[in-house]
């Protein structure tokens, strides 16, 4: 057995690998000399740990993306072998395992989307999406919501609703973005789920008017948003968005990059609405990230678009041989193991109940959301007024509350999914219900820290 | 061993393999009614082959970046190790493997590249260079090449200088084309390599005087430029394009995706021609693509933008562990087996001298452009006017004659790399003589097919 399989204090490693790191790796969406990376010894199903002894439960699947876990081995042996068969392969050739996850995801995709255009993660498949839907239709425009996540590339920053978009956002990605429903924090000062529905569609559509009808090439939306809040649509929105795309010959694009796989207790999240959408964007859960892997579902109708004309996109490592095996093998311990109906199991009895439980205690959770292994906590300074528990995009002093929440959860042996006021709960989807059980238990202490602050 | 790791005939699989891609797989860049992909059973070193036995030698490397060739045992067993160990992990942590992927890439980019922003491939590494341009500088414009090409994203796609972009170009994404030097077919009526860089460096600048140097954020070039032809910039105009950005404040760009990594016979093809960037893009050869890999090295100007001020970009996959893991094996394959030098060696004494030999024989090539193991040969109706074998961006009938071409080399045994009315040599760099001579054979023997075609 790997002697880095299991927690062990190594600190002196521990050092040598952040002070690699610091001297030579730019991170991701930071200033590089404020942070201070934790340095990882190992991961194991829904564990890691580093190299000081600690093991903390992952409540975050990484990026919510390592839906059955770290390390599952299965999943392992199957990329040992298919590196050890075909590494890589240009994506103009067809390759045994390159069909195989293809026809995989093909037949769990909601509806007629059953061609896949693969990439190497989401951004890439927004990218992609967009200018499938632009050239399908001839028209420049992409309505996208507030309070979203789309990637990190042009269109898809200038797609995404969150404050990660505003150094890059040229203002000029032909992008309009309107609001979407979300009782809680009504946009529309809507009573009810009903009546934000409605509204939230009456908005959508004035909107689409205000822009010209025959501009808007397609509407994208995370079926339900996942980064910015776990917000699950009331029911009859996603099926009026689809009516009035039809009504106006607008693809209309679901994002499942976060939401897909499993993580709602479903294939698909579309699949909790009934609604099929002409485009489903994919990646994340599709391999756990064992491999990097992304892509496009796509209807007949958009793929026919392309069908004697050439589809004017493409790269290099499109289909990845590599990462397709581990799609096929993923997918393939999913239905062996029941992972979709055990996410939606532990949703219904044990991570819904039981957060719901602490919300009933503490005054600084303002609302539970979700379903499956996609849960949100919307922490608030006050349950009557529903101020956030930090401002919009706060950092540094501003941010304490969420900070202090967030080493408690750490200091208890929880690696906590933080973002501005929210904490999500979305570990690997099959974690057992002990272990889901005792990430509750640390939440609870955290909370405490969080109820500190409410007035 | 593995029955697939030698060519055999199994049409029935092969035919089934192909079924099951054209039923699922929507393929890049292509017409998906009028394609017909190859069912590629597997591949070794410098060659592949299909299920009907033949063997192929892979002229192509993929699409330029299998630069050790196919399932290199040592990149294999990192990959397998790598994956047992920890297959994936966050970008936000430290993880060793990560450090010393960035580590041994530092090392190896000429000046102070020393921080590495890890992506999934070129497009993103792109993408990303840009955005630290513009937030670097204040500015909106980025400078780009005609006869270009760096990547399929928003971004990317609208700096490439080939007809790949017009379907996708919006216009809208602060971008202006210029010319480069390219002495063959000269934008500047020039008569030898001296007179063609002094009016190229002049042509640049008349266009940032033209869009106000102080709008300029970035100049963007491939070292040498890849698909677009292997133009190798005459002395000097790297040199003062490095001056003339110094002077305006202007970030240079140099993308590597292509070029870097041993294929021009040094690690990056800027050691050529002593020139420092501000940034450089790579990805291909950084792990020869066995698993996706891509990413920027920063100059300690632009990191340190970002040092307190956070980076407005990431992407999930960010330094995949497993990824990283092909690239720590990989770089140790090329210093241990010395596989830059070797490409340096091929290039001078057997691609180099032998196609130029192929040239003085056959009409239809009009020149021979490369170094190392990165060749074009620019096939012609006439060399005396140079009108090109075939229009730019031709295709069915207008394209028949480099369609006749590639058929007589598969029909020969290998794999060619055709582009408008050019073929390059592009085989992995680490091929034998006698492979590259059995190429250059095989080619010799096509190369009357496109005489044939020659007024």
């Amino acid at each position: 057995m790997n002697p880095d399989a299991t927690p062990h204090a190594d600190p002196r490693a521990g050092a040598a690998v952040k002070a690699a790191d610091r001297a030579h790796v730019f991170h991701s969406w930071s200033a590089q000399e404020l942070i201070d990376p934790l340095a990882v010894a190992g991961a194991e199903g829904a564990y890691f740990w580093d190299y000081d002894g600690n093991r903390y439960l992952d409540f975050t699947s990484g990026l919510v993306f390592t839906n059955i876990g770290y390390q599952h081995p299965t999943v392992v042996a199957a990329i040992q072998e298919q590196a050890a068969k075909l590494t890589t392969f240009a994506p103009a050739f067809a390759v045994d395992v390159r069909s195989e996850a293809a026809r995989l995801i093909a037949e769990r995709t909601p509806g007629d989307l059953d061609k896949i255009f693969f990439t190497n993660g989401g951004a890439e498949a927004v990218e992609n999406a967009v200018r499938m839907a632009r050239l399908h239709t001839g028209r420049p425009k992409v309505l996208s919501a507030y309070r979203s996540y789309h990637g990190g590339t042009h269109t898809a920053i200038n797609l995404t609703g969150d404050p990660r978009r505003w150094p890059s956002d040229s203002g000029t990605a032909g992008v309009v973005h309107f609001n979407a429903p979300f009782l809680y924090r009504s946009p529309f000062y809507a009573a009810d789920e009903a009546e934000e529905c409605a509204r939230a569609l009456e908005h959508l559509e004035a909107t689409i008017g205000f822009e010209g009808p025959a501009t808007v090439a397609a509407i994208i939306l995370e079926t339900i948003p996942g980064t910015a809040g776990i917000m699950t649509p009331p029911p009859g929105y996603l099926a009026g968005v689809r009516e009035i795309c039809d009504r106006y010959g607008i693809v209309f694009v679901l994002d499942e990059v976060m939401a897909g796989f499993g993580r709602t207790g479903k294939w698909f999240a579309a699949e909790h609405f009934d609604v099929v959408p002409d485009l489903l964007t994919f990646a994340k859960g599709v391999n756990s990230g064992y491999v990097p892997l992304g892509g496009v579902a796509i209807s007949a109708a958009v793929a026919d678009t392309f069908a004697t004309r050439p589809y004017p996109g493409g790269l290099t490592y499109s289909g990845h041989p590599l990462a397709c095996a581990a799609a096929v093998a993923t997918i393939g311990v999913m239905e062996d193991e029941k992972v979709v109906e055990h996410a939606a199991h532990l949703g219904a009895t044990v991570l819904g109940p039981g957060l719901r439980e602490l919300a009933a205690r503490h005054p600084s959770v303002g609302e539970v959301r979700g379903t499956g292994a996609f849960w949100a906590l919307d922490l608030v300074r006050n349950a009557e007024t529903r101020e956030p528990l930090v401002p919009y995009n706060a950092s540094g002093q501003a941010n304490a509350p969420m900070a202090a929440f967030a080493a408690a959860c750490k200091k208890g042996g929880l690696w906590p999914f933080v973002n501005m006021n929210r904490t999500h709960v979305v570990p690997a989807c099959n974690i057992t219900e002990a272990e889901a059980k005792e990430g509750l238990a640390i939440l609870d202490a955290a909370l405490t820290v969080a109820d500190e602050h409410t007035v």
